[in-house]
This record gives C-alpha cells, sequence and structure tokens, in this order.
C-alpha cells in the first residue's frame, strides 16, 4: 500500500497508525494497528472517531491485513468485526462492504483489494474538498456559526465535513466566527474541534451546549452546520446527541441548520428516522469526564444515567442537505 | 439568634455555618462564617447557592454581625458587600433591603434585627412547603419530569422550589420520575439535586444538558419545572444558564413548563427581561471542571470562552409559575 498521510491517520512503510484521539489536545500519541482486533478497540474506545474516518480506518484495516497475508477467511472475519464495532456508522458499512465486494471479484489480486483501500482514501480527501466547496457558497462574509462535535481533519481522511465549509469560507476571506458546542459527554467539541479551530486559525468560541440558545435568542448565530452519521432515505438523519436540540432550537429562531455529509452517509436502505438503531454507552461518561486531561467523577456513584450517542433529527427540521454532490438531498 | 438548622446552612450557639455545596457530593464539609468577606467569598465561588438560600445566608449573616458587636457603619458596608455578591440574586437584595429597612427604624435594637433574619429563615421554609404544595397540584401520578440546575433544600431554607414540588408529590404517594439535566458548567444537577434526589428516595436519571430534546421528542418527559433567580415584571424571567434551552423545547413538544419561585423572586421593579443583567463567569468553567472531585481541563487552555451565568427566558414560553401564592403570575 503507498504511504497514505492525513490528520488522523496514516499508513507509512507497510505499518498502519491512528492518531488517539482521546489524549487530544493535550497530547499526540500515535497509536500502531498491527491487526484488527486493535482497530476494534480503537474503535469502540473512540480512539478514532467521524463516521467519514471510520470509512477509511476499516479500509485501510483490511488492506492492511491482505498486505501482510491474510487470508479469504481472515478477511471476512475482520470485516465482520469492523462491522459491528460502531453500528450506527454507515459509512463503515459501505467502505467495508465495498472492500469485501472487490475482494469476492478479484479473489487472487491483492493489489487490487489494496488499491481499493487506497482509492477510498483518495476520494475521502476529494469528497471533503467538494463538501467545503459547497458548504462555503452558504457561508457569508461576517457569518457567524453554530456547531456541534468535530467534523474536520479528524473525523474524515481530508478537511472534514461541515468543519471543511468552516476551513473553506475561511480561506476564501470570508470572515466568520464559529461557536463550537463542548458536545458532552464526550467533549469532541471541546477537545478536537479547538484544537482544529486554532491550528486553522479561524477566530472560535468554546460554549457549553446549554448555551446555543441564548446565543440564538440574542442574533448571535447566522447558520447551524453540523455533520451525519446516517442519513436516512426520506431524510432523518443521526448525529451526535445534541444535535436534535439544536434543530429544534434554530428552527425556533429561523436560523438555517445544514447537516454536511458525503454521499457515503446517505442511506436509501434505512427508510426513516424509526429505524435507526441508537446505541447506549458506558454510564460513567455520564458521571463524569475522562481523557488525557484526567478522570473525575463528579454525581453518586450509582445514578441512573441516560447515556445515548447519537439522536435523530427529523427531516422538517432540515433547511438543506450539503453534499460533496453540492446542496440538497441526494440519495 | 435562636438556633436554626437546614440543608445547606445553620446557625447554632451563635456561630454561622454554611454547608460547601462545591464539595458535594463527595463530602459533607460545614464552613464558619465569622465575617461578611467570607460569606463574600462564599457566595462567589458558589459554595452557596440558590436564590432564596442567598437571601437567607445575607441575611443570617448581618444578623450574625449585629449580634457580635458590628455598629451601624459596619452593617450598612456589609449589606452593600453582601448585595454586590451576586447581582442577578433578586431574594439576596430583598432580604439585604428588609434587614436594613428594620434596623433603620429599630436603630438601637438589635433583637429586633436578629429576628428579623429568624422570620425571613422560617418563612423560607413555609414558603417551600407551600410552593410543594402547588407544585404538586400540577403533577400526575406516573408523571416524568425533567428540571435543571438545583432547585431544593441546597437553594432555600426548606426543601425547595420546584424541588419541593417534586418532594411533595412524591411524599403524596404519586409515583414520578425526575431527569436531572446535569447542568453545565458548574454540574449543580450532576452534583446536588442527584444527592437529594437520593436522599429523598425519589427515582431519577442524570442527563447530559444535549440529552433533553430527545428524551422529549421520545414522549419521556410529561413536564418541566425549573427554580428562577428573578421574574422581571411582564414574566421574562432569569435561570441557570440551560432554562432557555428547555423552555423553546418543551414549547416545540408541547410540554408545560412551569417556574417555580417565591414571591421574592418577582421583581416589579424590572420591567422585563432585557432589564436582567447577566453576569459572565470565569472561562476556566468551560475549559474543564473543576470541584472536591478534582479539577480538570480538556480544552486548549487559551480557548476564548463564553459563560453566562443566567439566561432569560421570554414569558411566552411559560406555561404558568408556581409560587408560595399558588398556581399564575404574581407580583
Amino acid at each position: 500500500m503507498k504511504n497514505l498521510v492525513s490528520t488522523g491517520i496514516r499508513h507509512e512503510n507497510k505499518q498502519l497508525w491512528v492518531l488517539d484521539q482521546q489524549k487530544l489536545p493535550q497530547e499526540e500519541i500515535w497509536l500502531p494497528v498491527p491487526d484488527v482486533n486493535t482497530m476494534v478497540f480503537i474503535i469502540k474506545t473512540l480512539k478514532i472517531r467521524g463516521a467519514p474516518l471510520l470509512g477509511v480506518a476499516a479500509a485501510l484495516t483490511l488492506a492492511h491485513l491482505a498486505e501482510t497475508g491474510a487470508n479469504l477467511v481472515t478477511l471476512q472475519h475482520a470485516a465482520m468485526l469492523l462491522k459491528s464495532a460502531r453500528p450506527t456508522a454507515v459509512n463503515l458499512m459501505h467502505c467495508v462492504d465495498r472492500m469485501m465486494q472487490v475482494l469476492n471479484e478479484n479473489i487472487d489480486n491483492t493489489n487490487r483489494f489494496i488499491a481499493e483501500a487506497e482509492n477510498i482514501f483518495d476520494e475521502d480527501v476529494k469528497l471533503c474538498q467538494a463538501m467545503g466547496k459547497h458548504g462555503a457558497s452558504l457561508i457569508n462574509d461576517g457569518d457567524s456559526i453554530l456547531t456541534i462535535c468535530n467534523t474536520g481533519g479528524l473525523a474524515t481522511a481530508g478537511i472534514g465535513t461541515a468543519f471543511a465549509a468552516f476551513k473553506t469560507a475561511h480561506e476564501q476571506g470570508k470572515r466568520i466566527h464559529v461557536y463550537a458546542c463542548e458536545t458532552r459527554p464526550l467533549l469532541q467539541g471541546g477537545r478536537l474541534t479547538t484544537w482544529e479551530l486554532e491550528k486553522a486559525g479561524i477566530p472560535h468560541t468554546l460554549i457549553c451546549d446549554s448555551m446555543a440558545g441564548m446565543l440564538m435568542a440574542q442574533h448571535k448565530i447566522q447558520k447551524v452546520f453540523v455533520g451525519s452519521d446516517r442519513i436516512a432515505a426520506n431524510g432523518d438523519f443521526a448525529n451526535k446527541i445534541g444535535t436534535y436540540n439544536l434543530a429544534v432550537l434554530a428552527k425556533f429562531h429561523h436560523i438555517p441548520f445544514y447537516p454536511v455529509a458525503p454521499y457515503t452517509t446517505f442511506d436509501r436502505n434505512c427508510p426513516n428516522g424509526d429505524a435507526i438503531v441508537i446505541e447506549q454507552r458506558d454510564p460513567d461518561e455520564v458521571l463524569g469526564v475522562a481523557g488525557s486531561f484526567g478522570k473525575v467523577t463528579w454525581a453518586p456513584i450509582h445514578t441512573k444515567v441516560y447515556n445515548p450517542a447519537f439522536d435523530v433529527t427529523p427531516v422538517n427540521l432540515v433547511t438543506n442537505f450539503v453534499s460533496d454532490k453540492g446542496v440538497g438531498m441526494f440519495d
């Protein structure tokens, strides 16, 4: 496999590495990924995250296994393990299925299999550029934009989904300001989006998720851009918990609300939001916080918690979708 | 001064003590309050909080100073310092003004001054009982109720404001479930409301603030009860940051939304929400968390943050007010 380098994953000299996003922004530590179990662990523990990047990571893992001699049965087993690591991430399913189809059609051609992973990586970079261009077309000079979670170079192999719109608008010389929701419980906004915004030189302010409505009421937000993990055939979509709160708040304040995602996120096999299964995550995440910054628990430790990883936003709260294909609804 | 004991403040044998709410729920530490500067520090650092309790605390501080020999000038200076410790808390202003009026009318009668503080304490206990009765009248058997911040025995001298409704309904045998928003950035819901709900034996679930909308969309919330720090003459009201988010979400989902507060919170001198000044608090609160549970910072440390202590909810999002006087708008 050729060398591939992005913000959050890289393949160099037949070794696969993942940037440990749980350690950011305090430490930048690259983890070696010698086998599929390591990647499944890395996905489940959110050391790597972001729907498009998960698809790329799964493809590179399969290619890396093939390159280091795995046989068909091993690859089929690895594909199954990867798909079960994050059931909500449709990109993950899509990329694994695409790899396995190439394998089935070229059973003895490892080079073709590896090339498909390289294609998936390169395509994601191009998808991000296209999303950035289309997203930026909706952003005006002087806009303040609200976002949630992380949708940048740490969520994709390229410059991101929603974040690509900010980066592109900024590079076009538009004076924008990004308000980043911290995104409890796992703080992807507070830890990762702030880190990427700072690296990109985009003016920004960090807020708690509970402050979004007040900013909108004060007319401080002109647009809301979010990512998406899965878009159903009718346009209902799953994204990081808290997205639905923002969608309702944006609707109430007549603020445009745009999910940004590559075509791979549009799942025509999922009829609507009711069909999207939502993971419940570890209660500890709500009882406190943990990361390379430390671990603290503030709630009484036996407190019952509710901790869905995602929520579902119905299509009627969406102003329009942004994808690599343009602005509109795609499937 | 007679002995006075509540969940969060007590006066015993001429000594004033405050339960350090920043140490809860991990540790229960009572802090001595020998002078006004100590109380101002305790208020500013949120070791004591809750609008009604702040009023009681200010009154007890003034009475304690008088009892230990402070003269008129000292008391006038102390009154000014106490009022400036938390400008949004109208109960604090109200109780200090009430004490100083008694002082002015009974300039040489220290006992009368001290008795007024005792009255304020005893009245607050009775106000809570009345709010509990009226609030519980709105709660049905089987209701699940969403709340934010802490509005219980740690926010008042009695059983609370919104929390009093839960406690009273529970004691009436109604099977209720309380969903407590953790209430970033200072986590009064995660730390204090969970602690009080557990002590009261009320079934409850802790959520992140970002999860409120999803619960509402799933029809898991029948009522929203919140406290209030200040209610303007037109019914707009200030409360913990995040309250406005919940008010908009409740409106969107057609869920009744009730602020609960004693008559002292209704401020006829404040015409509407625009006249309510909102404190901006320390950026560190949003960059991480700190408390007796530890201190961690997860965001890049120079990140610009927005950290309003309160937000303002317009009256058109309020289903009705609950006060000690009943259910309705009062002034």
